[in-house]
């Protein structure tokens, strides 16, 4: 006889807990209430972390391995800093499903030996932890993907991506929630529970790499291994006020991520990073994947190496106000007006982006998200009884309720071919070399309500590259009040209606950062991290200034 | 109510008939009689070719471009003499099913108009001609792609591969001929007939490019273009004596080639180019056209830009003498000896290529041909009513008879990638470059014959690239007598049986030219053909010869 889905899921839950560094745990009388909605300075306040610890943690990538590779860090209090924030994190958040202690330990003191014995780096990522979604697999541990039923599975090797990293000095130290169904823009399974927001502990952390969100929006870690099919890295860092990059399909190695419907290839995931502190970091993990040729194993991928791509203000930027379906929120709709306001002081040319068809984008990649009518999830569900989570049947809903015949798979793959065409043409055309967009409706999404996907989603139909990255602004108390032009909006239709009738008024979304998007052409993955990081760096402070502020030697 | 489907199809052999320039036709009494066999050295004896024109047509593109920027030929005679000869080639072997007389002569004169104003060529492929199968599309022309149902169908712009070659100067004379579904490994239709082999019309041109086969074999075209899902470029190259390559898929834009089930992607068709004198004619083919960026409007393609590979002897060549499941015929055995002799003598490494798999790689991908269980193709067929040829019976019964379901298909693109992954690991463990195999069980099928489609599909299912090139060797009467081991060999299954018992002796294929064929590794395309035309030099020559042999200025 079959467990019960409830002490099946036990499994999850005593993996974490057993998992947890217990040296670190902050009893719960030192833990602010379960009311505090916004958590992000509390480290400061823990006194879990020194001074040294907490400026460690609050450093970029970059700044660590160039700390490290002075000699004025160790890989070793580096990762032990980030696993005391990521303890602290997850007792705010329960963004992880389990510590990966002793693996993260033990790799870093052979950093440190190398280091020692060498006076080098073993790599461009030497040192630096990092945090990873739980379907993607970690040899000998179990691997869920969000599912009760596959509780028990093990991976037999560590995925692809991770070997990479770990060659190019990586340490992985914790492994992080998403939904059930890897598919809500939010963060709830039946397993290991609810990722919060570190900003606001009502709202979600994003989804589905809602634990990366977390993780990066508390700087647990200076990246993240993310995956995104329709925003599951972007919104994420963008709830969470982090980086986020969705890489064009078929450059970063996906082999070891699971999910079923493994084979099925109309829509591709892809895999990618969350950051902390920069889009630069975002840059350097990308780089150290694919400078060892990935596609040298993995077959499928397309053998394109990274190039070293410089930003530059010569270029067009469009910003699309609105996707011509659903009204952004109005913080959404000051970060472009600020974005555009800055860009143009920087010399930028900008123009307005006339969106082409997102509605039809939608319905193309909806109905390839389950072309078998969502079987294949279905039975993983009823395979141990766990119950179907609101967010997860909203998501199956979006397709065709029985499968597609071969012809209509066929058909969608065809229109989703001409769409991207036409795009592409149209960019083209029109002299754009960058859109930039929200990332996202809302600034961020109450627990259970992200519905409206396709502000992400169109750029996977379109396998455009994408990175999300902090406006610098936040939800304003006062700059955000709805106005009487608001409030006498008339939506074009429900759901429209739906998405903007969320918005109250800022009291909702109080302390969310707000996030947007700029997005790139097909393939053009490098120069859009490269304008990413330019249009960022003049977002914060001026056209002249980089990323990294937070870039500092010890 | 509908036409026949005889009345039907006569309206593609209307505009065949209609489009033949009639002034070239040779009169009944001229030509060789029906039972002749061998009409490759008809040209020189017909009378209608001037021995310029003789020379014209015996260049390799190269040879002719080089020829042109030097001003001692004209992009006009050049034109006039391949169409003379493709005249010639469709009495002899019903390879055509379109000329494009005016076309070709208009843009030949205006490539030369360019010339006298210019001093200079309009591109790497000035005054080429090119011949092109028939489901390649060319604006406003019908476009049948073998079924009797399409054949009103009117194209409405050149296919992107046509706008390419054109601009870089091509010149399209005329469209060649296809079998029924494009699924025959032999070229038969209702619509106008089966394409014979040039070095015997007993045998077959191959398939599905026979036309293209036949084209270049007899030379009525240095170049021309064909598609290949499982060898039909490469079977009718080695049929017909003449160079074809399949590149890896997603390098050449296939954009406006007809065919049903557009938009099934397990297993993708390619395009790609036949040539009748060398292998560097099929590179700067490749070049010519991946110069142009094609992937920056067919963004399904993927940005790789073709490299300038030089060959190199420092290179392991594996030779495959047997897949494993169907022994090749006594010729074919010969000719890979020969071929070993050779670049041993040259200085190559050449070592044995243990076969890996090759029957489980056959089922993948014959499962994949028709996922929908031929539907799509069947419904075409059934619409007119036109018979479903032997042949074309042969390839649905390859599929699945009833439709795959989604999970299986997924299933089947997971096996892929695995078997993919595999054999490139293998390649590389075992420090092989290329592998030097048969392009066919046999040198060439018998009319309808053309069963075991295993010796070029296995590269497709592998997304290999791989060249085909003579071995300078044919068919001979004395050395490809059956031996005693010959005769008492036992073969492994019923499937080596019928291809083994196919081989009666040297005379069922008198005359035929001895192919082999050259594979790569994934996406290592330019290298391929850069080893690929040493190979076929040392073959014919000597290691320092080059395969430019036929190339002499006028």
């Amino acid at each position: 006889m079959s467990l019960s889905w409830e002490l099946q899921a036990q499994k999850a839950k005593d993996i974490l807990q057993q998992s947890i560094p217990k040296q670190w745990l902050l009893p719960a009388h030192k833990l602010p209430s379960a009311d505090l909605k916004n958590v992000e300075d509390f480290p400061r306040k823990s006194g879990l972390l020194s001074a040294r610890e907490l400026s460690i943690t609050e450093m970029s990538a970059a700044t660590l391995v160039q700390n490290m590779g002075a000699g004025k860090l160790t890989a070793e209090e580096v990762v032990v800093a980030f696993l005391k924030r990521a303890v602290l994190g997850h007792q705010l958040l329960n963004f992880a499903t389990e510590f990966l202690t002793d693996r993260a330990i033990g790799r870093a003191k052979e950093l440190d030996e190398y280091y020692r014995r060498t006076g080098k780096l073993v790599g461009p990522l030497h040192g630096v932890p990092i945090s990873v979604k739980e379907h993607v697999g970690v040899k000998g541990r179990t691997c869920n993907a969000g599912y009760v039923a596959w509780v028990n599975d093990i991976a037999t090797e560590d995925a692809l991506i991770i070997q990479c990293l770990e060659k190019a000095g990586a340490v992985f130290h914790v492994r992080t929630n998403q939904p059930q169904s890897l598919m809500h823009l939010c963060c709830s399974n039946n397993l290991t529970g609810t990722t919060l927001n570190p900003y606001n502990r009502t709202l979600s952390a994003g989804g589905s790499s809602g634990g990366e969100g977390a993780s990066t929006g508390f700087k647990c870690a200076p990246l993240g291994i993310g995956t995104d099919i329709g925003g599951s890295i972007r919104c994420p860092a963008a709830f969470c006020g982090s980086y986020g990059f969705r890489p064009t399909a078929l450059r970063n190695p996906l082999s070891g991520a699971k999910a079923p419907k493994e084979g099925h290839e109309s829509i591709r995931g892809v895999i990618g990073p969350l950051a902390s502190q920069s889009v630069e970091d975002l840059d350097i993990f990308q780089q150290a994947i694919l400078d060892q040729e990935p596609w040298d194993i993995e077959t499928s991928l397309v053998p394109v190496p990274w190039k070293r791509a410089k930003p530059t203000k010569n270029m067009t930027v469009a910003i699309m106000w609105d996707d011509g379906v659903v009204r952004p929120h109005p913080p959404v709709t000051r970060a472009l007006n600020h974005a555009k306001s800055k860009l143009q002081a920087a010399g930028i040319k900008v123009i307005d982006w006339e969106p082409y068809k997102h509605k039809h984008g939608w319905d193309i990649i909806s109905a390839m998200y389950f072309p078998d009518g969502a079987l294949s999830q279905r039975k993983l569900i009823a395979q141990t009884g766990e119950p179907t989570l609101p967010l997860t049947a909203w998501a199956f809903d979006y397709s065709s309720p029985t499968p597609l015949t071969m012809a209509e798979s066929w058909n969608l793959n065809v229109q989703r071919d001409i769409y991207r065409d036409e795009y592409h043409a149209l960019m083209k055309s029109r002299g754009v070399d960058f859109i930039l967009c929200p990332a996202y409706a809302g600034v961020a999404s109450v627990l259970g309500e992200s519905h409206y996907w396709n502000y992400t989603a169109v750029w996977n139909i379109l396998d455009q590259p994408a990175v999300v990255f902090p406006s610098g602004l936040s939800v304003d108390a006062q700059l955000d009040q709805l106005t009487s032009e608001h409030k006498t909006y008339k939506p074009r239709d429900e759901v429209d209606q739906r998405e903007w009738s969320k918005y109250t008024g800022p009291e909702r979304y109080e302390g969310a950062p707000i996030a947007l998007q700029l997005v790139g052409k097909h393939f053009k993955d490098e120069e859009t991290l490269a304008a990413g990081a330019l249009v960022d760096g003049i977002l914060k402070g001026g056209a002249e200034q980089s990323t990294t502020t937070t870039r500092s030697m010890l």
